[in-house]
């Protein structure tokens, strides 16, 4: 059986790509760029996710690219990275700041320099805009306008768009990522209990992820239970599993840097009719999401649809957000599924129903969270595993 | 037994520290900032730590604090912050940028009036300067400016320096997370075996860091095992460990905030003479790190008696950076001991050995890392579990 993977072709076709849309948009240079916890730009062209340090990749509207990392992570990132050349800068050192007395390093000018091979730069673009720090930006603005180019501009669109449609071998990452989480979940539904606290639970669902394969979490996932669980985002709290709770599993493994996730409720014995209620209206909404999103429709109709059914089982007020998100390299990304939303969806875009329901008078909290594929067919789920009411006995 | 924390008493204090000495240097108001990766500055002074999002702590010379932080976190942040007044700002958003149609969201106009209550804003500092990103800090030097302040300027070493020495409520925390990645250390030298993954490995000791009451990782940790083991910075490969492997293993729990650190090179059998006197030059330059540093001594007399010991063994041409760091709600964090340092060491400060050892041309490198911390009668180690050839039968 072959490895599941982004193969070193589809890498290189990648730059081929975003060069070709750098041309039609009159961009010189491109800068993707990524931190430990936000790897997507840098992941999608290299394969490299930095750890403490930063990392970007340069891309030349002709020419080969370069990957730019810190003064520590020579050796790692030469044994993942799928471009060969790659060269270290201080401004990309982790934040507690080393000098590394003595170490040779490059620098954006030179980089720079190198990367344009003697063509003139003009205008230059960053995607990950919203990633990069302030003091990298700074010295990055200096070099391109030392070398005469123009302020560096927002380029996240061009790689957003490109990242938005899945290939074949990025959703067979994508379900091997739905399968390990797939594998998780049982193992938790098997051995969760009364007298567990919230990071045990997650433990044991981490340990799954590592033993079938899988990168680690896809984001710091959380397990919250009872009281308190009405929580769009959270991280565990430690508090221990009690009888008649609501636990909110939210979990997601990664794998070859595709991220997976499901949200399940779970109820610690019998549910009670108020339990029951909230989760019906749940797996309500996400069905109303997947009967609705299919190519063509605009993304606002699935928002329509989600809201329509909550509102008419009375949940409409337990909404934050939502209802969908983009999903790939990172478990939320480019591009939303919200009530303002207006384009269509197409063919091999990728989303996860993010439907959460916040019950804040009784202060808890459930999300049902399957990834989907839009095909000709309409919405294919990436995961249903137990999509039902699961009471622990 | 009291559970092991930082009290709330002493949360208002490090306010009460840092507007003494921002009255000192002149500054007006603070703004801490952290990220999901690195949430050092925003969790010293509110116990919160995001994810997906972004956060803030704005800290006014006069007055009460105000937590701030991105649209979806506000039960998460009020279940945790011990800082009262919490408010959301739109441009703390996570990365994918949705827009919350409808949503009531404050701006960094709107808290810095909140904070300042009428007083004139001059001087404006930002600690966690490395972390901010260029559209935040965009958007925060814009309302500073409208409200009559001068640029933003870097604040990190009024905050790092507060930071360095350790109050015993915060050696109390560091002394868990140590102990909790004792145990997963234990689990995993009586568990690991030739065939198993580095991802398994990793997955038991994080399974053992959850059942302990941890958090979950202090940092991106790994297991490497056999060849291309020499990086200084690494994640999990997924390699199968073989017989006569160095595996390295590199964990590290966090437990209230507080990071813990501990690297093991192991041995899959019986070690061989290079695998024997590499693994002993780790160890002897941790034991001269350890008996040289303590108050008043120079920081970079530890990293002289580190070189020395590893120029008379032979292995000074193994070193990358180091040897030390500070340690405390990151991993790594500031101060270093560089062969370049210059201050004094002081009671309390709190280190990590990291002793880094990377044989490159075997393609094999060790690490040797243990938290210690300066008493009056020296370092006194954090760790010291298996400080010795582990040969793994």
């Amino acid at each position: 059986m072959n490895k599941i993977e982004i193969p070193d072709a589809e890498f290189r076709q990648r730059i081929r790509n975003t060069q070709q849309e750098m041309l039609r948009e009159g961009l010189d240079l491109l800068l993707c760029f990524a931190n430990e916890a936000e790897p997507q730009f840098v992941r999608y062209y290299s394969d490299y996710w930095p750890s403490f340090e930063l990392a970007g990749v340069l891309i030349p509207v002709g020419g080969t690219p370069l990957l730019l990392i810190g003064p520590e992570s020579g050796t790692f990132a030469g044994s993942v990275s799928r471009i060969p050349d790659i060269r270290k800068l201080l401004v990309l050192r982790e934040s507690s700041e080393p000098e590394y007395p003595g170490a040779k390093l490059d620098t954006f000018e030179g980089v720079i320099r190198e990367a344009m091979e003697g063509a003139p730069l003009r205008a230059f673009g960053i995607a990950g805009y919203s990633l990069i720090p302030h003091i990298v930006f700074a010295d990055l603005a200096a070099a391109v306008e030392k070398l005469g180019g123009s302020a560096p501009v927002r380029a996240d669109d061009l790689v957003s768009r490109l990242r938005a449609k899945k290939s074949s071998n990025e959703i067979a990452c994508m379900r091997e990522a739905y399968r390990i989480t797939g594998v998780a979940m049982k193992k938790v539904l098997d051995n969760i209990h009364v007298g567990m606290t919230e990071n045990e639970v997650k433990g044991i669902a981490m340990a799954e992820i590592f033993a079938q394969g899988g990168e680690g979490e896809a984001y710091p996932f959380w397990i919250l239970t009872g009281q308190g669980s009405n929580q769009a985002i959270s991280r565990c709290r430690g508090k221990v599993i009690q009888p008649g709770d609501i636990v909110q599993l939210q979990i997601g493994a990664r794998y070859a840097g595709y991220a997976a996730t499901m949200g399940r409720p779970v109820v610690m014995g019998e549910a009670s009719p108020e339990q029951r209620a909230l989760i019906n209206a749940g797996y309500s909404a996400q069905k109303a999401i997947l009967e609705t999103a299919r190519p063509g429709v605009n993304a606002k109709a699935v928002s329509d649809a989600h809201y329509a059914v909550l509102k008419e089982l009375g949940f409409d007020g337990h909404i934050l957000y939502g209802p969908c998100h983009g999903t790939g390299l990172m478990e939320g990304e480019y591009p939303w599924i919200e009530s303002n939303s207006d384009y269509l969806l197409e063919k091999d875009m990728t989303f996860c129903t993010c439907v959460y329901l916040g019950d804040n008078k009784n202060k808890v909290g459930i999300r049902v969270e399957d990834g989907f594929l839009i095909t000709e067919e309409g919405a294919l789920s990436l995961s249903d595993y137990r999509r039902e009411l699961i009471e622990i006995q």
